[in-house]
C-alpha cells in the first residue's frame, strides 16, 4: 500500500495536534491535492471532504487503483466545482492511510508502526488538522466546504468550528450525529477486522501479515448499506452469475455474491485495516449536538454561512430526515440555508454516482455563492 | 452442542430423501418436539416451522440455553395455537443443528461429520423431509400450518407442495423468494464463517476447531436485520455502556455495541457454523414463483387452504411488500386469504416478540378456521 503522495505536508513536535481524547498527535503529516489555481486575493478555495475510504484524489487517478478520481463527476473543469474558477484542496484525513499520518504511520518514539497504539481521533480532530494544513498553505478562509457522508460530517464541524472561515458549506448525503444503527454496523466491520487472526492485536504490519479476510467482511458488510434494496433489486435481483442454474454449493451463484465478493476483494489492496478501525470509530464519536451542550442549533449559533444540504430518498444510512434535523438547526438560526431531497433509488452511494440533480443542484449553489462572494464568472457555460 | 433431544424419528436408506439437487440424503433423522393431544380423527395437527436459527423448541425450555421456548406467546394453553385444542408438532428442519440431520451428523460413509460435504439442502427439501416425519407419525393431514421469517417459507411451500393436506395456513414476516438483498446480507455472514481459519474448510468438528469469531460475526450481521432503525434508536440511541463519556478506545463504548457482542458470543453456543451455511443457502435458493414456471399465482393453483399472511410495517428484511405479492397471488386463485400489516416499530423480529395484534389476529384466525374445520370450542375463553 505504500505509495508517495504528489503533495504533503509535515508539521514537526512543535506544531502537535491536541486530540480531543488530550493526546498530542506530533509530529504528522498531511497528504493532499489540489486542482484549479488560487486567484490573488485567495477567495476561491474549495475543500473537498472525503468519505470514510475515500481520499484526496477527487478529480485524479488513484495511485493504486488507477481508477479516475472518485468525484470526478463534481470536481473538474466546467463541473459544480469548477477547476476553471476555483482553487480545490482535498486532503486526506487524518487516521486514514493514503499519506496523512494514521496507524500505519512509524510511530516516533517507537520507530515501529503506530497500529492500535495510534490514539482514537474524532471528526473534530480531522478538521482541525485540516485547517492546520490551510494555514500552513497561507489559507485564511474557504469559499466553501464540501463532502458526503462522513465528509458531510466534516463539513458540519467546519461550519460549526470555523464560521467565520467558511463563506459556503455543502454538507451530503450525512448527519450531525451517527445512528445507532450506524455504529451497529461499524462495530460489526470492527469485529470483523479483529476476528482475522492476521490481525495480530493490531501489529500485522510488524508481523509481516496482514488481515485481509477481516476487512473484506467488513467492507462486504458496509457495501450492502451504501446501495438500497432496489438498486440491488433492479441491478441484481436474482440473477445468477454465468451460469444457467444454481450449483447447489457456496460459489458465488448469485451475481449479487459475486459482487460483494469483488467489492470485499478489491477494496483490502487499498485501504489499511487498522485505519478502518480509526475511522469508523471517528464517525460514531460524531454528535455535534452533544458536544454544544444537547441542541444542535447551538453548533451554528450566529452562522453568516451560506448552507445547501443535500439528502437522497433511498439512503437508508443517512435519511433524509436526519437531513432535515441540520436544516432545522439552521432554520432555527435564521441561516441562509437550501434544501434538496433527491429522488433516487441508488442509496447512500448516490452522491458518488451519476445524479444529474445533485450536479445541477450543486452547480446552481456554486454559482449563486460565487456571485454573492463576489467571484467572477467566467461564463464557462453548464457542466458536461 | 451436544444434547439428546426428546423426540426423534430415524429414516433408514431405503427412506432416503430425494433432494432438489439430485443427492439421495439417507440415512437421516429428525427431531421435533409436540405439544397438546392428538385428537382421535387427527384433525387437530398444527405444524410449526422455526426460523432460520431457530429449533423444535418452539413451547419448551431450550436444553442448551434455559430459555423458555422461543414462541412461548404464541403457543401454549390458551395461546392462538391452543395446546389445549391442537396437537403441536414442531420439527429440526434438515441442515440444521438441534437433531435433526445436517452438515454436524456423522457421514455413515465415512464415520466423520459431514461438515461441507454435507448436500445443500432447499427449503422443499426440507418441508419434504417434515412430511415424511408426519407420515411417520401417522398423521395424514394438518390443520395449520405456522411460521415466520423461513419458517413463512416452510408455510408456502407447504401450501404450495401438498394443498390437499393443509387446511390453514400463516407465512409471518415473509416473502416467496429471497430479495437481492438478503442473499447479499447472508453471504457477508458465509463469508465471516469461511474467513474464519478456524473452519478449516469445513471441517472444524474433525480437527477439534470452532470459527467462533466468523460465526458470531455472521451473527452480530443478521442480527442488526432483524430490528429496525427506531426500535435501536429507541432501545440503545447512542447511550453508552456503564460509562460516562466515551473512553478513545475499541472497547464497547456504546449500548449497541455491547448489545450485538453479546448476540454474537451467545449464539456460538447453540449453532453449529455449517448449518448456518447451509440454512442461509436454503433460504437465498428459495423463489417459489420460479419453480412454478415464474408465476406465483401457479403455486397456489386451485388451492383450498384458508391463509393467513402477516407483515410488520418496521420489517425491512421482508417488507410488507413481499407479503402484498403473496397475497395477490393468492387472490388470483380466489384462495381465502385475509391479510394483516401490522403497524409496529420493532422491525423483522416482531414476530417473535410481544405484539398483541399479532397474537389477536393469530387467535382469530386460529378460531375461526377452527370452526370451519368442525374442531369443537371447548370455550378456553381468551389467551393470557
Amino acid at each position: 500500500m505504500n505509495h508517495a503522495p504528489e503533495k504533503i505536508e509535515h508539521f514537526g513536535q512543535d506544531e502537535a495536534l491536541v486530540l480531543d481524547s488530550g493526546v498530542k498527535l506530533g509530529p504528522f503529516s498531511m497528504a493532499y491535492e489540489t486542482y484549479g489555481e488560487l486567484n490573488n486575493d485567495k477567495s476561491n478555495v474549495v475543500l473537498v471532504c472525503h468519505a470514510l475510504t475515500g481520499d484526496q484524489y477527487a478529480a485524479s487517478t488513484h495511485p493504486i487503483t488507477g481508477k479516475p478520481g472518485w468525484w470526478s463527476r463534481m470536481v473538474g473543469p466546467g463541473r459544480p466545482v469548477d477547476t476553471e474558477r476555483f482553487f480545490v484542496i482535498c486532503p486526506n484525513v487524518i487516521g486514514s492511510c493514503l499519506g496523512s499520518t494514521g496507524p500505519a504511520s512509524i510511530n516516533p518514539e517507537t520507530g515501529e508502526p503506530y497500529g492500535i497504539c495510534f490514539p482514537v481521533i474524532t471528526i473534530n480532530d480531522m478538521v482541525k488538522a485540516q485547517a492546520q494544513l490551510l494555514e500552513r498553505l497561507g489559507i485564511d478562509d474557504l469559499f466553501c466546504v464540501i463532502g458526503g457522508s462522513m465528509g458531510g460530517m466534516l463539513v458540519l464541524q467546519w461550519a460549526a468550528s470555523y464560521p467565520e472561515k467558511v463563506f459556503a458549506a455543502a454538507p451530503i448525503a450525512t448527519a450531525a450525529r451517527h445512528s445507532s444503527q450506524n455504529i451497529a454496523f461499524h462495530e460489526v466491520g470492527r469485529q470483523a477486522i479483529m476476528a482475522d487472526p492476521e490481525w495480530c492485536g493490531g501489529r500485522y504490519a510488524q508481523e509481516g501479515r496482514n488481515p485481509k479476510k477481516g476487512l473484506a467482511v467488513a467492507r462486504m458488510a458496509a457495501h450492502i448499506t451504501y446501495l438500497s434494496e432496489n438498486a440491488l433489486h433492479r441491478k441484481f435481483g436474482r440473477n445468477l452469475q454465468d451460469r444457467d442454474a444454481v450449483t447447489f454449493g457456496f460459489d458465488a451463484d448469485f451475481q449479487v455474491e459475486s459482487y460483494l465478493r469483488y467489492q470485499g476483494v478489491s477494496f483490502v489492496d487499498r485501504f489499511d485495516a487498522n485505519s478502518y478501525l480509526y475511522v469508523t470509530r471517528a464517525m460514531d464519536y460524531f454528535d455535534l449536538a452533544q458536544a454544544h451542550g444537547g441542541a444542535l442549533a447551538a453548533a451554528f449559533k450566529g452562522t453568516k454561512t451560506r448552507f445547501c444540504v443535500v439528502s437522497f430518498t433511498s439512503d437508508w444510512l443517512f435519511p433524509t430526515e436526519e437531513s432535515r434535523e441540520i436544516v432545522q438547526a439552521l432554520n432555527a438560526n435564521a441561516a441562509n440555508v437550501s434544501f434538496v431531497e433527491i429522488e433516487t433509488d441508488k442509496g447512500h452511494d448516490s452522491f458518488l454516482l451519476d445524479e444529474p440533480e445533485m450536479i445541477d443542484a450543486m452547480d446552481g449553489f456554486f454559482r449563486s455563492a460565487a456571485r454573492a462572494r463576489g467571484l467572477e464568472d467566467q461564463g464557462k457555460g453548464s457542466h458536461g
